[in-house]
């Protein structure tokens, strides 16, 4: 099964790797409530469930409908199948502890309602600690397991872009080809989209996020496709803007610029350089066209297990890259009444820069 | 588009209803922060946003990449397209009001962390209330419009079940079903399915939610399909049970077992009755076949903009049903190394009591 590989295979476990972070944190226990966290460090796929990590042992906490799934999948932890609830249970576990305890929790996933009942749970003598994203930075460089099935997600949405477009014509409709694409996407190998797959046409190009409807394509117009597959627990993101027909000349110079945009953001990526530079180095690009101010959102964003990852490539954001990230590249000029161009790839930071992983090609399509 | 047509179509509009409970609560504005409780009130279908209710007006608090979507879906309330996150200008419209104010969260859905952050710039001025999930309590009855639209879901995924049936077949894999499962939604006019389809065979199916695998199907097992298709914004939930072959007699004494169960709990279904009282008529009638032991979740559960939805039906669960509302009935057996048999409908709660809205047949199928 697909979710097993993506157990560590090399050296040090994950959990290992994460313990290490614990005289940091100054923890002693880690409580993992992000489920694709949660998959990342043992195995398990399922969608409730609650990781709790100490010094000498890790136990996933999860319910009845998990029972030979947990069996199955987790080696990395114990497993205690709990009958009221995970949060009651890390929260008898953390009691038992001896003497004030600090333990490491997500801040930015743990909702208010949670974090109240585990302190209920738990005990007066724990003391909360934020855990800075700890898993998620452990995750935004991949191994070489993981980038070898992320380069097999992208290579597989490359494949699904050139065989749906030739479905491109008038009279299709988005819902129509969204459809083939995902659908396509099975026949590739994969699970399923990595997010609702996005089809826009006409001046509806310039809604960056557009939900596909029923609207059919007509001769003239710009048609933008953002999708992305999950194979082997792996998502691809990719982002290609085809015109009907024979662009005019503004439309030609608007797709120009974006395709500058996004070769000048790889070349500036490296290791050791800043996300926000990077960022940046796009919307020089853009500005000798005169359309910085149409790209209306953050270049990119990291990629992994889910569709939006560490680090985020935006405006001043000073995460440094390194070596093994996945990134997506994804520059955009939307203009209202006109319509929008993105063009997006997924590529790994090297020693050597950027390296590409999605492989469709970046030709302006006249359909 | 289907977005649009989610907007309240009856009567007083959702947010004016939404207002009747500022005093129950003694709050003086609401903060919404999960996107479907967006979508149902002010019609925004995009995936970043907040919505900030108050007295006398709404504001929905959104970035540029929504900008034309948002003045395209949003009549409720006023659009306002924030540069530095929605947090901080909720924060500045909540610090810019009068005097002490009580504003209520959703401690369900907000992190730790966006509190903090709300909380930062806010200012100290303001009192938070939990908002008792009061968005998910109107959620849960559905008007004419919602319920028309269910309809359409659930006639859609049982008209999916249909047509995919003839699929199932030894050596046909769990994922290439998948695949013919989610086009068929399509098909449909599903803008997607509502959740990852579950396909397992043979053992597998005694995880109860088992993610579908490259397995082939074999003749004499079990295989279980649970999928669930959005029409026009609305999910349905629906899961079959079928037996490749002849089913030994054992087998076919667990799926009476199931039905009864889903029957019993239906009958149980009136307006004014405990939840907890239909999940237990269910675990009643298992009881009769020695099974009650094997039924390990919860009978079923709320569905609408989102896949799980108040109600939940679970042992105790002391929510009475009320006329409007729609739930999932999906009683299953599972023993390990035997497999698994879920039956699920959906229904709608009705003065006469459930009425189903799936239709797909629930003969034990021997393909």
């Amino acid at each position: 099964m697909a979710e097993k590989s993506t157990q560590p295979s090399e050296g040090r476990s994950r959990i290992e790797r994460l313990r290490f972070s614990f005289s940091d944190l100054g923890i002693d226990a880690l409580v993992v409530s992000n489920l694709p966290d949660i998959l990342y460090l043992c195995g398990f796929s399922g969608s409730a469930g609650l990781l709790l990590v100490e010094h000498s042992r890790s136990t996933l906490f999860t319910d009845s409908r998990y029972t030979f799934q947990a069996r199955a999948e987790v080696s990395e932890a114990r497993v205690s199948i709990v009958k009221h609830g995970p949060l009651a249970a890390v929260g008898s576990a953390l009691r038992a502890m001896r003497g004030r305890t600090r333990v490491g929790y997500a801040a930015s996933h743990l909702t208010v309602e949670q974090k109240k009942l585990l302190e209920g749970y738990s005990g007066g003598r724990v003391r909360w600690v934020p855990d800075g994203n700890v898993v998620a930075k452990l995750r935004c460089v991949k191994d070489a397991g993981e980038l070898s099935r992320m380069k097999g997600a992208a290579l597989a949405i490359s494949e699904v872009f050139g065989t749906t477009l030739p479905l491109i014509r008038p009279g299709v409709t988005e819902l129509d080809l969204a459809a083939e694409i995902e659908y396509a996407m099975r026949q590739q190998g994969a699970s399923g989209p990595a997010f609702e797959t996005i089809v826009a046409s006409g001046p509806r190009t310039a809604w960056a996020h557009a939900r596909p409807t029923a609207k059919p394509f007509s001769k003239n117009e710009l048609v933008l496709i953002d999708c992305g597959a999950i194979l082997h627990a792996y998502c691809s993101d990719l982002t290609r803007t085809v015109f009907l027909g024979r662009p005019p000349k503004k439309v030609r110079k608007m797709y120009q610029a974006v395709l500058d945009a996004q070769e000048a953001a790889k070349q500036a990526i490296r290791p050791g350089v800043k996300a926000g530079d990077v960022d940046r180095a796009a919307r020089v690009a853009l500005k000798l066209y005169g359309m910085a101010a149409f790209f209306t959102h953050s270049l990119g964003h990291g990629l992994g297990l889910e569709v939006h990852e560490m680090p985020r490539l935006g405006r001043g954001v000073g995460t440094l890259l390194q070596e093994g990230m996945v990134i997506t590249v994804e520059p955009g000029v939307y203009i209202e009444g006109l319509g929008g161009i993105r063009i997006e790839d997924d590529v790994v930071v090297t020693a050597n820069g950027a390296v590409d992983l999605t492989t469709a090609s970046r030709e302006f399509f006249e359909l």
